[in-house]
């Protein structure tokens, strides 16, 4: 089967101890789309400027992306962030954001993309993140991204999407932000009584929890003493989750165990370079050698 | 088989954001001792001054440990010891250390404890943890515990008994102070270079790693919402996991990952309440309903 996702595409200027990148290609839906395109087909609804390369573009035709869903904005430019990460590779400062396009996206799902059976929301606003439930035809599995801003300035719209997905997924400052609860094992169980099914907390080098009312579960990061650009390291565990999810069509807890297995070893190959590049040239041939030895690292 | 403690006992004062407690029984040997002794008979190598109450001597021997080894200094006052943890539970200040009889402690290890075939060297110098090694009959496994001081300021005699030792057990500061690596899995693999057949690096709520030169492996914390004090978290893993595996006798990688889910779970029933309380009154029952749920957590 295969996955929509929402969200966005765009340009990043990155520093990390390990370097810097100017302009590299980013966004939320990019490198969902690069992850998840090693188990299924993926669909892309997103906006861009003219400015953004018809290159980057195939590249993700090339993998597999329908881009059916991408506006191009005539006269428009593609969203820019540029950030800074600290020695510790887990600190991020925003130096720069320009939102451009992205900022008055109102995402408009094609016809032939509205009865995908896995569709990901990726973070945005949660009145938009809405607006795309309202255009789809009863998907199978609905996951959504979010961030500390939306938790914010937009906490009603975001407590009436938690009644209408199936899995949020978040980081663990957002989980604490809000449920309120500094320990993350009590905030997780909030925010599961909060509305969806699962919730997907992410813990960065510490891995991720998962919090369901039949079971919990927790998973380490895959242990890769590589790490030289962290950007996109939450959309591609979310690409890897929800493209193994898809590409199965089985949405049972059992499953969804393996699938963050498979998100957290999409998740460790993205952050092993720039941009997608890492995401890009991998073989799905290499997702399952580090499958393999991840559930070696994890299992009793 | 019986498990061997040499560290300190002590009187703890602790503030937490739940409460606080004034000369509560701790130090690391205690907390091994309560926490090993769910599995196996325990031997313990210590000093107090006269003002250590009996009755807590006699609470341990309940709990099967033997205390031949434990000195009482006339006229002597037992180590104490007061800290402050802060709302996220996991930074501490240090309010008051006074070493008393523990700051000239010169283990003696008594006749019949010599031939013990399972050794842990609770926190202490170097040079005094290798003055026990001189005193003991080839024990069949032997681990050391250690911190940020010894990294400082006996880096040398540090490194001579990472080669006398089966196993080092450190937490992620004190990794990445040893190793002069930030990242965790780098750090490990570097420590496992310095000699030591294992290397389990504990990471507090986030769990702990051993490092082997055949296998690697991770496992999350207990997913307890319930942190009441974190004091000897520690030394209470180390109990578990030293205790399970003289119980059973079997040092083999894969029984070592059993006994880090037992420290795991003896952890987080001592960190549920104040100084050795939870361990103390905790019925073997209960660990391995918390080693059966925990299985659960982290099985894919």
């Amino acid at each position: 089967m295969s996955v929509l996702v929402v969200g966005s595409i765009a340009f990043d200027t990155i520093e990390t101890p390990n370097g810097r990148r100017d302009g590299a290609i980013g966004g939320s839906a990019t490198y969902f789309a690069y992850a998840a395109s090693h188990f299924t087909r993926v669909r892309c609804v997103s906006v861009v400027g003219e400015d953004f390369p018809v290159a980057a573009m195939d590249a993700l035709r090339e993998r597999g992306v329908d881009l059916e869903g991408v506006e191009v904005v005539r006269g428009g430019k593609t969203f820019r962030w540029s950030g800074r990460y600290l020695a510790d590779m887990n600190t991020r400062e925003t130096l720069d954001t320009q939102l451009n396009t992205f900022g008055s996206f109102k995402p408009k799902v094609p016809t032939g993309f509205r009865s995908t059976p896995f569709l990901f929301l990726a973070n945005g606003g949660p009145d938009t993140q809405a607006s795309v439930l309202d255009q789809v035809e009863k998907p199978a599995f609905v996951v959504a991204d979010t961030m500390n801003l939306w938790i914010d300035i937009q906490r009603k719209e975001l407590l009436d999407l938690l009644r209408r997905v199936d899995g949020i997924i978040l980081n663990d400052e957002e989980a604490r932000m809000l449920s309120g609860d500094r320990n993350l094992i009590a905030a997780g169980e909030k925010v599961l009584r909060m509305g969806p099914r699962v919730v997907l907390l992410k813990k960065g080098e510490h891995g991720c929890f998962l919090f369901s009312h039949f079971v919990k579960f927790a998973l380490p990061a895959y242990p890769t003493p590589n790490v030289v650009d962290p950007t996109g390291a939450g959309d591609s565990f979310a690409g890897g989750f929800m493209g193994y999810l898809a590409s199965t069509g089985n949405v049972t807890l059992g499953n969804m165990k393996r699938a963050m297995a498979y998100g957290t070893v999409t998740a460790s190959i993205n952050v092993e370079d720039f941009s997608v590049d890492a995401l890009q040239r991998c073989e799905r041939s290499e997702v399952e050698r580090r499958y393999a030895e991840f559930i070696q690292f994890v299992t009793l």
